[in-house]
């Protein structure tokens, strides 16, 4: 079978939610993370993200569930995206009802249905790899496995989940499959460096792959009123005249938790989860650091520059700047920084304190500065 | 007599040219460094200026050097400027065209005139010191000295010339005056270093006062032919039916040459050239740096915010904001930083880099962007 060929049970899921606070000013509550074209390709990670799963699945085989207020740029992005295939929520409420609700509407409509879960923001380099380690989950979730994709550390990174690898699963087209010990939140340096170099451990990816009914059994075991919601609300989904009315009823009670704690953590405790290791270049692109690092190939004496319209002026200088102007931009001297400008908000930090972006995020929330989030 | 009484013969001199390039992106060809409040105060440098000399030498008495474009942002600081003080430039010609050219007109009108040059974008922080030192140099200036008036210095500044100061001179009036041995241009640290410690070295205020026509036969000496067209363009000056054509003919033609260059260094070297030591707070703001320093009374830790709708959310940050929009300003664990913002550029660099802001420039003007200068 070629790796393109389509899995004909597999049905691709797309939670777009998240706004990406730590990529403010670019990411905000009318353009999430999902929207931007990250890494100079000329397409949204949303976009890019479909484009990776449709030789997959298939084009009628994607379902993204996102906010109500982001369905027409979703649409926008998405031509070919069927309307059966939206799932709109009304207010967030984390991965586990995104995905539970697709897996409950999806088991609904094809019992036997595998479905795999793919974030919509992030990136990876390479399709083949890609779509090789997705049949391999893809046979190992028809075995009854729930599968993660691990991804194979490059470098000690803080920012990442691990996954603690166990022995072989021994399933049939999954030649690389394991076992999952655990979870591991993200570490610290000394231990993420020993994760690095004893082979056992994986960055988590938040790709899950498994068939629709055994991802709600596990979820039920720990959540059974989240779960006992989602089906109730699948069941009137597809009516369009008991669908509005379920949402207003049932959505607004579902508990927010994310499906690692309700399904990925029991499933490894239980034996249940398996993790195929991806040898892929992977990105969750959760701050500027990491942009920087995606445009410039890793280089730290580079100056990234993001923004169709940028016009950068720079002398001695490193690090990124991201544009949503056409302002003049010049930076004398300046090194690891991050420049962030948009029309109506300005970040200046730098690569090092990258990852405290959210905070100001926080900060502009309690100071009632909603205008610029 | 008080010290706010006016000096009969005295005519202050407001040269106010000059864009101010190492504070670009808020300097610019149309809205110089003189038209813009540095300093907090709610005034211009040039209105500013004009406050502290008018108690000297009286409104009446204020001439004003500018640019042609510049003329009704000047009269809009300035509305008690007499028609007859506006000396309008028809292009850039350095500093000793536009003083001598003063003066040349000044002498004409009143033979015994005595003049005083001074800056139209400094800062000084005590009037009476500064009135007690243009007085001992308006008699110094009486008795036929060129007098600069010199700062003692309160730390090895780099960025200033220094005044090498001699013997005493014997002048009632100006007990304090003394000597010039000679005009040092801009020093490194361990010469700025001795002239500190060795207390004979004064900083170069730009302050100039003498007698108008002592300081054209001073300048005559070294540049006549500059002198010989300054004293014609007088001539035609006070009757418009002759002044546009005398401009149009000699102006473009004025060597183009600091006053330093064609009176004061040649006036030290022959004995003519006093000195004032005044002992006030005073600044020429040359970069970002000064003001950052004038906004936070010297405290590096402080971040110093400027502009009236600045908006500015700091976590771990110092440095210096300047905000001409109404955008947020996020800083983030930066320090020293510099941040410029303005509706078509934005400046990043540190407070030490802010001497090469003026390389940007260069470079803006050499790519053609002359629309941001």
């Amino acid at each position: 079978m070629s790796e393109n060929a389509r899995l004909d049970r597999f049905y691709s899921v797309i939670p777009a939610g998240g706004v990406g606070s730590r990529l403010w000013p670019l990411s905000r509550a009318d353009a999430p993370k999902f929207l931007h074209d990250l890494t100079g390709s000329g397409t949204t990670l949303l976009r890019a993200t479909w484009n990776r799963l449709a030789p997959l699945s298939g084009e009628q085989r994607i379902m993204v569930v996102t906010g109500r207020a982001h369905r027409a740029a979703v649409e926008d992005q998405l031509p070919e995206l069927a309307d059966k295939n939206v799932v709109l929520e009304s207010e967030p409420k984390d991965s586990s009802a995104a995905i539970g609700l697709a897996a409950a509407i999806l088991a609904r409509r094809e019992p036997d249905v595998i479905i795999g879960s793919f974030a919509a923001d992030h990136v990876i380099g390479d399709q083949r790899g890609f779509a090789r380690a997705v049949r391999q989950a893809v046979a190992a979730a028809d075995a009854g496995y729930i599968v993660a994709i691990g991804i194979t550390p490059t470098e000690p990174a803080i920012g990442f989940g691990y996954i603690d690898c166990g022995d072989p699963i021994e399933v049939a087209g999954a030649p690389d499959a394991r076992q999952v010990r655990s979870f591991v939140e993200k570490p610290d340096l000394a231990t993420a460096q020993r994760y690095v170099e004893d082979g056992q451990h994986l960055w988590n990816g938040g790709m899950f792959i498994a068939r629709a009914d055994r991802l709600l059994d596990q979820m039920r075991d720990s959540e059974p009123a989240l779960v006992a919601g989602l089906e109730e609300l699948a069941a009137a989904w597809d009516d369009p005249a008991t669908r509005g009315p379920a949402v207003d009823r049932i959505w607004p009670q579902l508990r927010k938790i994310a499906i690692d704690y309700s399904v990925a953590e029991p499933a490894a405790a239980a034996g249940h989860l398996a993790v195929v290791p991806g040898d892929f270049d992977w990105d969750d692109v959760g701050d500027f650091a990491a942009i920087a690092k995606l445009q410039s190939g890793g280089r730290a004496s580079d100056l990234a520059i993001v923004g169709p319209n940028a016009r950068v002026l720079a002398d001695a200088s490193s690090g990124i700047v991201v544009s949503q102007t056409s302002r003049i931009i010049s930076l004398i001297g300046v090194h690891d920084i991050v420049v962030v400008d948009t029309d109506d908000a300005l970040l200046v930090t730098t690569k090092e304190n990258a990852q405290r972006v959210k905070s100001v995020v926080d900060a502009l929330k309690l100071s009632g500065r909603n205008e610029v989030l």
